[in-house]
């Protein structure tokens, strides 16, 4: 039996490419090793989100007097909210087999490995895996592996009960206090958690502001109202060891030690490239990334690879849209591969996204650039939705008008940011969104109003 | 003095115009009776959606033992709602007299009367407005007077102490029951809060369906939501008469009489055309309304009208759209005022929101095209913040892949829509959309999905 597509992993680029191959009539087969829906769908993206929506409506309830109402004897009940999230999770990769059938992909549950392919033609005898003690063959691979969370080596830590996200999202009591080592999405994402539900939180960062790769600016305003509900952070340190109990950190030279229930381990992640027979196909590197052209493309033709795999951008809907271009360069569209406009968001409460670049990113690359700057309060629904808080809309303007970045705290930033991101991806410039008709009133008008 | 521009009428659609033509240069003054904001920031949309939060906050809080979190005695004090509603508009309206103020704008607050111009020319002595003893003249004229509750001849009325939207905004205490003539936006709005509160809402709406205007599958379904949480809807019913506690209803020639402790009207809005010297202008009308041109001006080219004095949408956001290529048109620019993607929201919980034309219009004018639906439940996103809770998401595709309308039920429909609204106004095809990326997990992806 030849397929036409075979693919190594059902996360979102795998399960993506699968769907939308199935139904363009492509013989298409994915091997999944553990569960359809890979880490976005199972232990990160929508099991963070579960949790963090259950921190908000607790955080709402103890913050309602603000709004006019009262409730008593406030609690959460840890076991219920891993409960509904892991019901959650269920409910959605259910849907995502139910989308596999219905769009005539077969599923296979396994480790795959790829066949030394040196001997055969792929042309002739397609592209050989084999996986639970069957061979399959495929005319075209697509390499969905993912990505797993990088475990640097800190003295001690192999022999401490550390946590990754994964556990983080299993437990079952709610630490006194966690110390969380490295500051991006995932670390600044649980440490909104945790404080809420009432750990006291510490996070250490190595660089010199957490979330790095979002407008510095912004970030630097979220981390002073986390620090205002708590939690503590320590920048431009070093871990040198832990244990169980303790971590041990350096800044500029002096050492300190930080006592904890806990230890949440959050400092990257990185391609998934070992174990499923990568090698035999003897592709080309750049660096320790895959070389990959503007169709998600490898230095073999018949093989694409997209998602986390790549080690490039590490988001659900980068490796969705990847996705879509491998299978649509496989059917013989020509659309390339576009990174103008990747969102980035952190769930936090107040939320932060940004989609473009950032002045970071503006200097670094001599590109001249306007800031145009407003507090969220000249949002009416956001005045009228969030007491006693503020947040800031910045965009970042061309030479020509166009629009080059934009960057938002407050919330719903995660779902007003695709705004900017259709002007900055289409090529709209202000004077075009600017003629545009927000609904009144939505947060929303913040972008047309900054601008 | 002569002014470049009066304006009369300090709402929407008069503090955007004097806001850009002062900050343009022009020699602005605005006339407003009462406070600046107009009806959208004093009595209608901000301090509706400040009442509804705080409704929603409540239902959280009653709702929150599906996310895991407990809480007892949950009340709500009207009073600190309506509080916290006034304190809010006094923000924002505060906002909007700083913006005059840094826009240069001279703001009157007065009757403003259009004198009659016919023995000068406007050319040489400009149009005289008076107000609080004071004669301005202006070259240019701008009449933003809004709109106001349209109060239908029904027998009783007059000698009944019913709300409109003002009074149910400062009530002092929940009534028990609620007749609400009329099941527009508005009233719907209304329903949704004091139902939630814990009143007995009924509803009287003349035609089939709630919402008129609104997609109305969509409408039907919301009013199914609403049923459940124990609002009562009479449809295709006329209401023949009130006193303070009863509503005479009639459909199909039957007729019933409805008990009630406070009656809210709703039935509609109409321009305020009077009271302040129009009649001096001899402008053209088109039947009862003004004849306006695409550029917003009236018959007379130094005239300009906009915003719901116009009668024609009769919201804010349209006013403000307006506004500005009024402005844009008298500092040169040619820019045209569009229709084509006018959002309509309703702040339900859940919220209804639809942008272009509905399946209704599109039948009636013989335009071909596509459903695309999904239920919001593909979105990971919706389903981790709406246990138990469903919506749709509905875009009308045209013959080449335009989108022509797009209509969501499901929160937050208010903050999404814009983004089928932009592909609507900008000519976005449905391929144009598909290549975008959108963050994940949101609600938003759901546009996406459903293309």
């Amino acid at each position: 039996m030849m397929y036409d597509l075979a693919i190594i992993g059902g996360g979102p680029a795998g399960y993506t490419a699968a769907e939308s191959a199935g139904k363009s009539g492509l013989k298409t087969i994915v091997f999944e090793k553990n569960v359809m829906g890979g880490v976005c769908l199972n232990e990160g993206c929508i099991p963070t989100k579960t949790l963090l929506y259950s921190a908000k409506v607790y955080h709402t309830a103890k913050d309602a007097a603000k709004y006019g109402i009262s409730c008593d004897n406030i609690q959460f009940d840890l076991a219920k909210i891993i409960a509904r999230k892991n019901k959650t999770v269920r409910k959605l990769t259910a849907g995502i087999r139910a989308k596999m059938t219905e769009a005539g992909v077969e599923t296979v549950i396994g480790e795959a490995s790829i066949m030394d392919n040196e001997q055969g033609t792929i042309a002739n005898e397609g592209i050989g895996i084999y996986c639970n003690d069957t061979l399959y063959h495929a005319k075209n691979l697509l390499l969905c592996t993912g990505s797993e969370t990088a475990i640097p080596p800190i003295p001690g830590l192999k022999e401490t009960a550390f946590w990754t996200n994964c556990e983080a999202l299993d437990n079952k009591e709610v630490p006194d206090s966690l110390v969380i080592i490295g500051g991006g999405v995932i670390g600044i994402e649980f440490a909104s958690f945790f404080n809420t539900l009432g750990t006291k939180v510490i996070v250490v960062e190595m660089l010199d502001e957490i979330l790095g790769g979002m407008d510095g600016e912004l970030s630097a305003l979220l981390r002073n109202e986390l620090t205002k509900k708590g939690i503590e952070f320590y920048l431009g340190t070093k871990v040198t060891s832990v244990d169980n109990n303790r971590v041990e950190i350096e800044k500029d030279g002096e050492k300190q030690t930080l006592e904890t229930s806990k230890i949440l381990l959050s400092v990257g992640r990185r391609p998934v490239l070992n174990g499923f027979g990568l090698e035999n196909l003897r592709l080309d590197f750049l660096g320790n990334r895959l070389k990959i052209n503007e169709f998600m493309q490898t230095s073999h033709p018949c093989v694409y690879a997209c998602g986390d795999i790549t080690g490039f951008s590490l988001l659900a809907h980068t490796a969705v849209r990847e996705a879509e271009v491998a299978v649509g360069h496989l059917l013989g569209k020509n659309e390339k591969m576009s990174y103008k406009a990747v969102p980035g968001v952190v769930y936090t409460n107040p939320e932060i996204a940004g989609v473009g670049k950032t002045e970071e990113v503006l200097q670094s690359e001599n590109i001249p650039y306007t800031v145009k700057k407003l507090p969220m309060a000249y949002s009416g629904r956001f005045v009228a939705e969030n007491e006693q808080s503020n947040g800031v809309c910045k965009i970042l303007e061309g030479a020509d008008g166009n629009i080059l970045g934009a960057h938002i705290l407050g919330n719903p930033a995660s779902e007003i940011i695709v705004i900017a991101g259709i002007a900055i991806e289409k090529g709209l410039k202000t004077e075009d969104m600017k003629t545009m008709i927000f609904p009144h009133p939505t947060v929303g008008e913040i972008i047309k109003e900054t601008l």
